[in-house]
């Protein structure tokens, strides 16, 4: 292995991101660990506070860093299903962001390497020194093997390799075009709602020509932005029978929150290039009545709408 | 320019403030982005959990640390009109704080770079690298431009120099002495409530002189210590109309915490040199009813009250 | 005084700890501080989100991390006697983790210095330097004395030596063995509750053999796995009169999280080594009704129950 040209000779940061919130002493201990064993590696915290055992919004979160992350080692726990049977996994990703990504088999770890860069190998970690069952795998297994990585350890030295094939994935978000000609619309899942209560879907502008079958963004028929979209709350979750039809809302298609005024709903392309339902500095997804997981329908509003 | 004598030959670490919050993953990529672009400075938060949009909380809190603040740059994002015409800034400030100070031209800055030097130049930053409005400034603007201050860079190769003088500045807050001689008060706007149930007003320990023309710390006439001070609360906020009287509260005027007993409302000169409403381990912020904003009239107790 | 061998020649990270909480800019300011006096030690932020004023809550957590701190300074401020005669303590602990413990001498360090060395010094602080009553000891007193430790500096330049044995101890949480041979149960503190909402008690595996005279983990009368074990919640906090009896639960000792079904109550040794109730991926704690402070008592489960 050839460590990077980062300070110190080593890989980069350890970006940091789980579940363990910021009450307890967790991620404080994990940092306490990655200082003994890397002491001159920095980390980086991404996030915390994903929703307890919530492996997809972790790895949600995860991807959408991705493309921001330098050259480093990527440790991530959200893990239910610690002290089970699931394994505890190295991934390498070629490209320009993390060598590395540490972190349990259950899905959280792909969609970010693949984001930034080729997935090229995979190792489970051996049990931790201690063996036999543990708790807190965060502290006690991948932050030590993150630290090994981060100061110019190899994967083999920490573990066997795997199939890369074989890691786990989560199921794709709802993304679905329903209707014929002229009547389209695009069934869409909210992936996150943010502080600001912006509300991101799992589309992004391209997805709208499918609607009527033209682009959208400064190209001939610009329907959403002459007359709006029009947006449908499936108030349910993805697993759940849909709800009967919610209230129809109308966005306008706009660049930046600036071009709203108050209390009107915009359509945005965000900062991770995706669609977002949004106002100005207000959280549109307090008048929408979703969370991560609702579904949205959206279509061309009728100019008298 | 000539670079701080600080580690790395850097300016000095990077001061990073935002109402980010800490659920999602904002300042975790802000932090990605700084790494990449100054891997050798250290970033030292100082709050993310400003309220959302609010320019002014975000200010004062700018201003209560930039007497603790040593060299450095300061990055600094509360930005309700982020992909609006307003301008994203550098100011330098001569002094013993920090040299520069990044982030929208909203009023966020002055006072916290004026309270630890003098402003001697101001630059509005270009537009950001991929064009065209964006979403998340702090990201793709404030956070690139910190990072080239912090490793040498002269705001000159980042912006074009703009007037001093005409950068954006907030309306300071309520602060009024009303009445005749003998009947005298002190109007005073409540800056913050913080974690403790403090309330921090908008005067300083001189401005009680003013009520009986007479100094109150050690010097002739100690009415405040001797008899108390008769706090009146003015719920409202700064905008509004004055409601009616609130309850009228005695404060003792106090050096410490420990000098107060269980319950006892005291005034003493806080952190930062400002005089605060407290109790003794608990909030003193939920007895009295109020909150940021929020205006308070101090005047003499009389001795039975 | 012979520094670490670590980074910077320093003597290792600076661990700082609070319950200043992450909304204010309390956590920063101190930061800043240390970056000022100490720019090249890295800190360690163990926890901010201790409950206000909770000693015991501060001190607990700090013990819990001791285990897992390599050579360095902790910084702790939990402090509801800012202002008052109690005084500012360095310890000094030899053993394998942080050689100086920094903050009030209210309990706060003293099981977290112990529980990683010896105690072998104690040294008061004398007062800052601006003198007089203070209200933020942990940005004008203790973070200097930190930075200096981290820097080379002896407690002796800091302060004047006290008696160890002098320093201010907690009382130890609530652990009883009641009733008589085949009637035992054992009464244990709640002493804390995670964010997973995860029970810890204040005793660990080896106490449960006194409830029957019998090793349980892996030994001959395995009653516990067998049978399970039959938890009975008195909510009460330490210093009340004992709540009528509530309802009985009955917990599986398990070794992990992963053997526990949805709904089912375990009693597992958790990451600290303490014996904690829990569920999979649901807060125990909800169901039991608990909080640090509550305390439970621990018996056999009937077969038949």
């Amino acid at each position: 292995m050839t460590p990077g040209g980062t300070a110190g000779g080593a890989l980069g940061p350890v970006f940091f991101l789980s579940d363990y919130g910021l009450t307890d002493e967790f991620v404080g201990v994990v940092h306490a660990v990655l200082a003994a064993g890397a002491p001159t590696v920095p980390v980086v915290d991404l996030s915390h506070q994903v929703p307890p055992f919530d492996v997809s919004a972790g790895a949600r979160t995860l991807a959408r860093c991705a493309p921001h992350l330098g050259p480093g080692v990527v440790l991530a726990v959200v893990d239910p299903g610690v002290g089970s049977a699931r394994r505890a996994l190295i991934l390498e990703a070629v490209g320009p962001g993390p060598r590395f990504w540490v972190g349990p088999d259950n899905g959280l770890l792909v969609a970010g390497a693949e984001g930034r860069g080729a997935l090229v190998g995979a190792w489970a970690l051996g049990p931790d020194a201690a063996g036999g069952a543990t708790t807190f795998d965060g502290r006690d297994r991948f932050a030590p093997a993150a630290a090994a990585l981060a100061t110019g350890s190899h994967p083999a030295e920490l573990g066997r390799p795997v199939d890369v094939e074989g890691v786990v994935r989560l199921a794709p978000p709802v993304v679905e075009l329903t209707g014929g000609p002229g009547d389209r619309t695009l069934r869409a899942e909210v992936l996150w709602v943010d502080r600001f209560g912006n509300v991101q879907l799992a589309v992004g502008p391209d997805d709208l020509s499918g609607i009527d079958g033209d682009g959208i963004d400064g190209r001939a028929t610009d329907w959403a932005r002459a007359s709006g979209v029009a947006v449908r709350v499936e108030t349910t979750l993805r697993s759940a029978v849909p709800a009967p039809a919610g209230p129809t809302h109308r966005a306008r298609r706009v660049r930046s929150f600036a071009e709203l005024e108050p209390g009107q709903l915009g359509l945005l392309t965000d900062a991770n290039g995706r669609l977002a339902l949004v106002e100005s500095a207000a959280p549109a997804a307090r008048r929408l009545g979703v969370a991560a997981g609702s579904v949205v329908r959206l279509g061309p509003a009728g100019p008298g709408s």
